[in-house]
Formats: C-alpha cells, structure tokens, sequence
C-alpha cells in the first residue's frame, strides 16, 4: 500500500490539474537501507529508517500511514499531534478503543484525517450515488450486498498468523468494512444487525504437521437494517474460489434496481421501471466522462479505469478536505462508524441475537 | 398451469420414448362450459364441471392438481383414498396441518405423490447435482441462494388479496418455497434459520382511494444452517424491479465454486481450483446432451430448452416414480420438510431468534 | 427433426388454443417396423415403410418432410401434386435447379409450402423486427451477422461424408442458411456478395489410416450488401470450439444498436441513443409476454422458452399461413431466394471477385 | 495524449522499479504560455513553444511525440537526426512515403523509435500471446477482429473535418491500424485482403444548414489473410451506437477458443477442447499477477487495470528497447507494416478486388 499512496500522490496533481504541486518529501521505513531503496524508487527526497523522523520533519504537510494496522493508532495521534494532516490505511486500528482515540484527536485537530476506503471512489460509485439522490429508482427498499475473494480458500494452506485470534475476528474486520464503507457511503448509518460468522475449514494443517483448530471467521453473513429503514444482507467470504474483487451491490428501489460488482467497476447496471415496458431490461452502462471523475482520467468512454486510479480519486479528495471544499470520503469519525458496526456485528454472532447501534 | 401439466402430459412419450401411452382422460373445471373449452384445446377425451368426477372416473390413473392452494388437500386426499397417484402442484398447502395430512396419506397410500417443484428438473440443476456428488469442488462449506421477482414491485399497484394476512406470510410461502426445494434436492434438509421478513411498502392504495397497510412481506432474508453443517444465506423479494425468474445460487467449496442463475438455466458456471492457475476462471457451461436428459429434446448443444421442458421432466420422474425406478421428485414427505421450514422461517422472524429444525 | 415436427404438431393446438384440432394422421419411415415404433412414440394412427403412402393417404392435409436433403424435392413435388400443405425442413434441396422446381410447384399449387427456419420465430427476433419497423434505432446502416458451432471442430475425428464435395459447399449451404433467414426475414434481399470459404483442417485421418484432403469448407466469411443498402459481414464457421449454436447478430442504426445471440435467445440487447447521456447502455431484455408469442407458452417474464418451442411457433405460422392470415414463414420462394444466395456466395469464392444478385 | 505520455513517463520507476530514474526534462506545446501552464501541471523542469527546442535540448534522451498526425514524420525525423529516442504516437503519419521516411531514419537512428500501440500491452493480451506459443488451443485458423467505437455516430453532428478527404480514408487509417497491431502482434503479417468502405452517413448538414456529402468512410470490413494461412475477417465502424471501446477478438484454433474484448480487458476468455467434455465452456480468466505485468501494479488478482496503466506498461517497455533487452513493441518498422496494410485495404476498396501484400 505504500507504492500505491506514493503513486497516488505522484499522480494526483498531473491527472486532476488543479492541486498544488506535490512534492514526496519524506519516506519512512523500518530501516534505513530499505527506506532509502523505497525513496529512490518512489521519488522521495529523504529516507528514515525511524518513522518518527518524518512525522518531526516540518516540510512534511501530510503523512500517509500504510503500516501495520497495530501501528495505525500510535502513528496517526503522532502526526495529528504535530499538526499534520492523515491518511491512513483501513482497517483504522486493532482495537474499538484505539478508533475512538484515533477519531477524537481528529476531532480535536481540526485537520482533514481520512482512512483509505477507496472503493467509494470509482465512477459508477459515484453516479449510482446520484442516482439514488435523484431517486431514479425511487424509495429504496432492500438491499444486499456480498465481498468475496479466494485468497484464503486454498484448504491445504498451512496454518498462518491469519487463522489466530490475535488477527482479529477474520472475515468481519479485515474484509467486511469494505462493503461497510459502501453502504456508510451510499446510505448512512447501519442500525441493526444480526449475523453469523462461520469456519469454512474447521482445521488447518500446522507446520509440523499436525492438525491445528482456525480460530478466526473466514466468513460472515448478517441480516442488516440501515437507520433509514431499509433491510438487506450483508455477506463476506474470503475462501470463495474463483472471487477475486468482488463486491457485488444489489440496490431495489420502488422505481428501479441498481446492480454493482467491483469486478467490473468501469460499469454499473440499471433498471428503470419508466422505460417502455417492451423493452425494459438492465442496462450496462460504461463508465465514461459523464461519471465524474471519470474524464480527468481518459477522455473517450468505455475505456477504462484501474485499481490504482482510485487511490489516486481518494489522494484528490484528501486534498479537497485538506483545503476545506465539500469532499467525499471515510473520515477517521466515519471510520469509527464502521468500526463499531463490525464490533456490533461481532457481539451479535456471540449473542446469537439481534443488535441495535442506536 | 392446468395448462403446463396437460403439455407435459402430451409430450412426455413422445419426449422420452420409455414411457407407457398416456391418455389424457377428463378434465375436471369449475364449471361444465370451461371444462369442455379447456378439454377440447388440451385434447382431454372428457370434461367435468366438478373435480370430484375425475377423481371417481376408473380409467383415470394419475391426478394432476392444478386448482388454487386452498383446494390442494381436499383434492389429494381424495384422490389417494381413490388409489390415483398425485400430481401437485406447490406450495403443498395452506396451513401445515393440512400438509401434514397429506403426507400422511401419501405414506399409507403407497401411491406415487409429489408435488410441482420443477425448478429441480433441469440438466443444469441435475448436473450441479451430480458434480456435488463426485466432489468436483470438494466439501461445500458455504451457500447463498436467492429468489426475486417483479411482479409485486409496481408500488402504484393497488391494494389486492395477495396483501393479505390470508394469502399467507407472503414471499416466504408464495416464494421461498422454490429454493427451498433447490437446498433440499442438492443438500438436504434445513437444521436451523434466521429470518426476517419486511415489507418493501408498507401501504398501498385501495380501490377506495386510500391508503390500506399491507399485511402481507414481500421480501424476506435469512441466515440458514443446513443438516450437513454449511452455512449461508436465503433470500426472497417480490418487488425487485428487473428480476423476471431469477433464482440465483452460490455455492462454495474446498475446490471450486459453481453458480447458478434460473433466468440462465441453460447453462452453469464452474470454478475448478485444481486447473492450471494462469488459466482458472468460471466457465460458462451450455446445456447439452452431456447434461441428462437434455438430449432427450434436442441432439445438439446449446440450443436450448424452455420453461415448458423442465415439466416435461417432471411428469417423466413421476412416472419412474409409479414405476418404481429412482425418481428424482419432492414427494409429499419433502414437501412436508419443505413446509416445515417455511412455518420455521416465520417463527424465527416473530420471536427475532435463531430456530432449530431438529 | 421427425420427433421435432411431431411435437410441434401435437403441441400447437394445446399452446396457442385458436387452431383446430390437430390430428397425427399417418408416419412414414424407411421401413414398416421403424414407422411403426414411432408411429407408437408419437402417437401417429398409422405407419407405413413407404413415404408415399402418406402422400397418397387422403386423411393427410399436411406433410412434414424431415427425410435427408436428398429427398426434399422428390417428396415435396409428390406432396403438392397430391394437394397437400408442405413443411419441409431446410436446405431446400441439394441443387439449386431442384429449389427453383420446388418453388414453381408451390407456386402452381396454391398450397402453403414452408421451409423449417425456425429461428425466425423467437419471440426475441420477432420483437427485434417490431423495433426495426418502428424505427427504435433509426435507419439502419451496417449488419454483422455470425453463426458458429463446434460439431465439426475436432482435428481428429475421422473423415466422413461430411468431408467430401457430394456434401455440398459445407458451413455455406449447411449452416449460413440460417443467418441468411434471419437477413431476409429482418432486412429483405441480399443483393451483393464478396466470399471466401475455408478449410480450418485440409485434411483428416481416414478409415484406413491414411490422410484424405477435406474437399468441403467448414468456414465462409462474406461481405455483403442488402438489397436496402445496408451493408456488412456474413461469418460461419462449424469448427468453432466453445460455440454450440451462436447467431450473433449485431445491427446498428443512426439511433441506436441491437445485439441477439441464439445462444441466448430468450433476450436481446438494446441501445437506444435517445435514452439520457449519463445512463446510456445495452438493455437486456428478457423474453416476456410483452413480446409476441411468448405469453403463450408461459404468462411469467424471463421464465424462457426452448429450442423445440420455436418449432411449435413455426408450426403455428404454418397454419396460418394455410387459413390465409398473415403469416411470419420462409416459404418456398424465400427459400429459393436465400439458396440463390447461397450459390452466389459460392460462385464469388471461386471467381475471387463480388457478384451481384439482381 | 500528451498527458497520458507524461503521466506514464511518471509513473514507470515507481510502478516497475527496475528502470533508472526518470526526469521530465522539457515539454514543448504550440506557444510559450500554454507550455508553461502544462509543464507546471505535469512537473517538466523547462517549457518551450518551439517543438524544435526540445530536440535541441541536450539533457533531453527520448522524444515524446503526441502533436497531430501532420507533424509526426518531419518531428521523428529531427529527433532521430538529433539522436533521440522516439515514442510517437499512431497512426504513423498521414502518407504512406511519410511512414517509409520514418522507418528508414529509424533503422538508420540506431536509436529506439516505437508507435503508441497501447493495446498490444495488456496483461490480457499478452496472456493471449503466451497461450499461442504453448498452443494451448493448437493451431490457429480462423480470427475474427472487430473495432467499434460511437464518436461518429450521432447522425445530427455537423460535417466536421474528420468527415473530409484530407483526414484521410476514414475508419481505416484513424481506427484499423489498432486492430492491425493487435493482429501483428499476436499472429504477425497480413498477406491478403479484400476491403469494403462504408459511410452510415452519406451527408451532414453543414454550418450553413445545407446538406454535405460525407468524404470519408466511417466503417470498413474486410476479408483477410495472414502470413501463417490463418483466414478471418476485419471489421471496424465508428458510428457503432454503444460500443465505447470495443476490440473484440475470437482466435479459433484446433484445440479451443479464445476471446477478449477491450472494453473489459482486465479479462480473457478460454475455450479449451481438452478439459472434460461434460465441463466444457468459456473460462472468463481475470487479470492477476500471473499475468505480466499485472502484479507489478496490485499485489491481488482481479482488482483491475486502467487504459493509463497500459501507457506506463508501453512505456516501460519502450525503456527495455533503449536498454536492449527483448521488448514488446510495434517499431517503426512495424508499424510501416501497418500503414501498407491499411493502403492496401483501401485499394482493395477502389479495385473491388482482393489484394497481396506479399
């Protein structure tokens, strides 16, 4: 995640013209070889092998944290204390607690702290969202929403750092934010939820050969309801062969559907119940310059944007925070949001209950 | 679906060529007028405006009951205790104890009784079966099954008996019944289930201009647990704008995924982790003479077969059925299970807590 | 295709309800014994061993003839000088002399003389012919039209009858018969031809273990310009792995553009130039009762119809066409008209130069 | 494009890390003011309003040339007298004596001169050239190529330079040469074609409100040969309502199948005749780390490339071409290939008969 910030703030000023000049000033690292490998790759003009230094480093405005989620916390109050701004990484912070010290030194820096959720950012994201503020598809009703991958579904992997409670919860907290943020993003807040985490291998073999019990969730499934009345499902899978990014989006409304995969996310579908009856039907629609801010990118539709653009959206947005115009991203206090939803989600398994966030 | 069975019946010899000449025998209508407009259209030998003349007619072997849910038991009742055998169709009845009552019947009968869950008949279906079976995806440890439809979506429609308390629980009932019978033919029972079931409007207009609440829940979503330990999800909407028959199914294994859509049901799609990784994707697989009985109706690939078709296949595994051959069908017994997880279902939503089924 | 027209017939009446009852009067083979099991399977009154005695059967108002191509104008002469209907499958005949005989004869006849192109009756290309008159997607300029299946893909299959030149040209008469339907059905005549055919595999593995030049040409690709001035291509191809039975058809007017795959017929896809900028994209429209005849098969959307149901719409046509109203067939004189292509297209590969049909 | 070059000259050292670094060293644009304003934007140290300035520069190692058509030839020709390196953008240049002059001042150069054939790079594409060296689908015989764009489409437009002579043929020279460097680069030299022109649009209203005669052709298609034997069609249309990118390719060989499709290229489908028969279909493979250079820019599978990324991958292998070690490029020398290619096409048009480029 490091290469994609610092491409991101490579690029940001190039592809959208109308930030200031960018310059990669400092590059932390865990050593001072490494950094300065990093620095000369990247393009930073200084390398510290203490992350400390970059953070003290005055000509440093905005500090990217792409460590470890455990160093998130100490990191980000660190940088907020010496007045800069932050940009840290998902999820916000090993434990509840250290989001909500992460979301109140925010509060109380007064400086733009976003969290990398990068997903809002695409173009269909974005025009699905004003769809929906235009109530193309009227009221809506239901929703469901599914991430899956299949970077742990492989049965006959050893047992990792991944399988142990100290991981966290698993599917839930590693993975399941991400659809959070869609839904924070595109809806508010989530007030109900009941789910289920579950073990797709019970079991995974240890490095000496012995059988070892997974401790963590590799799946969850929950019946959620938003504050703004809808219900629908949530569902995440990381042992799902054959998923490799998706984050598939069903939205039903009085007037419409939405449908949504990160798969494809240079397009959206749309069904409008306005149309001809004779010829309704889901249309496909290519992201193009009409979806903001497609057209920064490439000028002629349909052609395509990348995984690393989107970082890139997010880098913009920051800076839109950063000078005080309307922005559209996760902030550390939206990023608590989540945060406690998948803590709620959580107790909810254990509880085998329903659980209000209210 | 008077009209579905009575094709079935026509095309079954000539389809499959196994079976004995079918004579369609009497046709039994409300009313003497319709019965013989119908009988000569179907081409019935004779018509009768009252069902229980069918049922008392000697030559008549086998009853096809196609009449609204609320005649089902009587009419099956009556025609086991005649010594026909029983052609149903779904759901099996309105309340559980009539459903009870019948499969009761059906066992002491010793006659072929099944009810008209086609969606099990088709080569897809039949080949996802059959791959579960030779463990192409190795253990299944995860599903996700959905069904939805528009036909209720239109939020201007007005206020009619299907929003009801006396039309049932709504899509639970109505719906849900047909994954039911998808997770029962493909994996057995149902332990236990999570449900919630909403409604998508909560008013509509009545014929007297004002707004009447709807009784009944269009859409419905549940955390499932089957008997052979795998977990997922399933859900039901009536009111999802662009759903026309789709009926959508995930399922996940310890080597491979398949998916499944009813809208599509000419083809599955198959993730098989052991193929070369490089090259591992779904595969889009067209139904074809591979694929039993698919050959039966056309010699090529590819081509096709219809709506119509999958109770075609039916009324030829009822026949095996009489036969005594192994059939493939959700007999009277099924149904029951069926049934019993549909009361289950809106006993957990009631009392917002997980139910067990054992 | 005997079992195909048989079903179509004993089904047509049940499915469409407005035709007189149909009767299977008399089921000719090329031996009495094989006549009479299908006359059984079928549920024919009689069989005979000689097609002419069905001819000849006063009872018989209509001939199918499914009988190999080379007996097609034999039969069908027979058929019309007896004063019967005739359905005959395609090609029309083996030499173009024996088409235009077959032609003149139905003509004199007065009878209605259909060809079996029954891809002309999906309810989707149906629709795509109301679109196109209604002028959805403007004029019309440029076609591409494809049809590709697999059957004769395999390297290694030994040479066959299929191979020699008594085959006829290969995918041209074989295959682009049916995009040629579907042309004229849609657009009216082809009126220039520019073609190249050929030979994926030179030669096969024969009985005897030796290699035999392959004499006909499994592939053919053609420009081409209708009589209206569209212009476009024409591609076959029988050794097309993964096809099983694709027509593609992709058409592209001044406002907009349609797509339709026969592998896929229950849907076509739509772009209308006219929709809102931002949400322009291909609709795919599931089959329906809006689209002529598929409510007749099923009352529901997106349920699907399958390969021998067109076959049962054909047959509707045809009595139509019989009881004088209007009615959507490829008779005899359309047939000539695409086999006159057909040879046109072969003549433009041997002389390696456009030829003009008018 | 000038972006999209710059953007790529940023980003290749941090995206692949094994190239030196890299300075944007001087930009050149029509006048002094605009220079400045792009240089700032894109991070150039020095600005000019002479192109000439840049040549001259001696700090300056490679030549980024993305000024219109017109100026290609006489700018390559000073750069490579001034002993630069060349990336120029297609098409090469607006006359077929132009594209010689540049290939022969090239091959003279030493230096590296390559063509902004961005889509020979795809992860896609060049998975696709690996699975035909392995002859993972055996021996290729057919291909089918289609290039569709809507820029054009709009009927209303108003007669514009791009639809007069001096743009040039049409489709063909502005659009064929992208098809045609994917086919090079996949199969290598055309050596027959046979070509029709069409304009969708035979007039447009010009400014005056009077109707204008359409000079150019907006869609081709075209019967073709290669070099290796393999037959096929080309087609491209810019007047193609809803195709927004569209480079759809089938390679049929005697094993299997491949596709692909620009407009989703972060995919490849694969039909191979080798995998069990009941579990045959298209594999839609996505774009992963397995698949140079994916990884290099997302460490997961599935995430997505964008069109820019394509440019940086050209880049990056332009770089490779300096240092000399094996690169995928279309030089100048191939690209000469191309532009005789597209001439003769247009020949063939004028001639109504085949052409060999051999």
């Amino acid at each position: 995640m490091g290469k994609c910030h610092a491409a991101a703030w490579n690029s940001v000023r190039m592809i959208f013209g109308d930030t200031p000049p960018v310059r990669l000033v400092h590059l932390g690292e865990v050593n001072q070889a490494l950094a300065e490998k990093k620095a000369s790759e990247f393009g930073f003009d200084k390398a510290s092998g203490d992350w400390r230094a970059v953070i003290d480093d005055p000509r440093v405005d905005v500090v990217s944290i792409t460590a470890p989620n455990a160093f998130h916390k100490e990191m980000a109050l660190a940088a907020l204390a010496a007045g800069k701004h932050v940009w840290c990484e998902k999820p916000m912070a090993t434990a509840f607690e250290d989001a909500e010290a992460m979301a109140d030194a925010a509060a109380r820096s007064g400086k733009a702290a976003i969290l990398g959720y990068n997903y809002i950012q695409s173009p269909g994201v974005r025009h699905i969202r004003r769809l929906l503020n235009e109530q193309a598809i009227g009221e809506v009703n239901h929703i469901r929403i599914e991430m899956d991958e299949d970077f742990m579904a492989d049965a006959d992997a050893p047992f990792s750092w991944r399988n142990e409670t100290s991981a966290g919860y698993g599917a839930l907290d590693d993975f399941a934010v991400h659809p959070l943020s869609l839904l924070y993003n595109l809806f508010g807040r989530v007030s109900h939820v009941m789910c289920e985490m579950t073990k797709p291998y019970a079991t995974r073999r240890a490095a000496d050969g012995s059988s070892r019990a997974v401790e963590t969730f590799d799946a969850a499934s929950a019946l959620i309801r938003l504050e703004n009345g809808v219900s629908g499902t949530l569902s995440v899978n990381r042992c799902a062969w054959g998923r490799k990014g998706r984050i598939a989006i069903q939205i039903y409304g009085s007037r419409g559907t939405i449908l949504f995969d990160q798969e494809q996310f240079n397009q959206i579908q749309l069904y409008l119940a306005g149309d001809r009856p004779e010829e309704q039907g889901f249309r496909t629609i290519l992201a193009a310059p009409h979806h903001e801010p497609y057209g920064q990118f490439v000028p002629a539709p349909g052609h395509g944007l990348g995984f690393n653009d989107l970082k890139t959206i997010e880098c913009h947005e920051l800076i839109c925070c950063i000078n005080g115009t309307v922005a559209n991203v996760i902030d550390f206090n939206a990023g608590l949001e989540i945060e406690r939803t998948v803590h709620a989600m959580a107790q909810s398994h254990r509880e085998r209950r329903w659980l209000s966030l209210s």
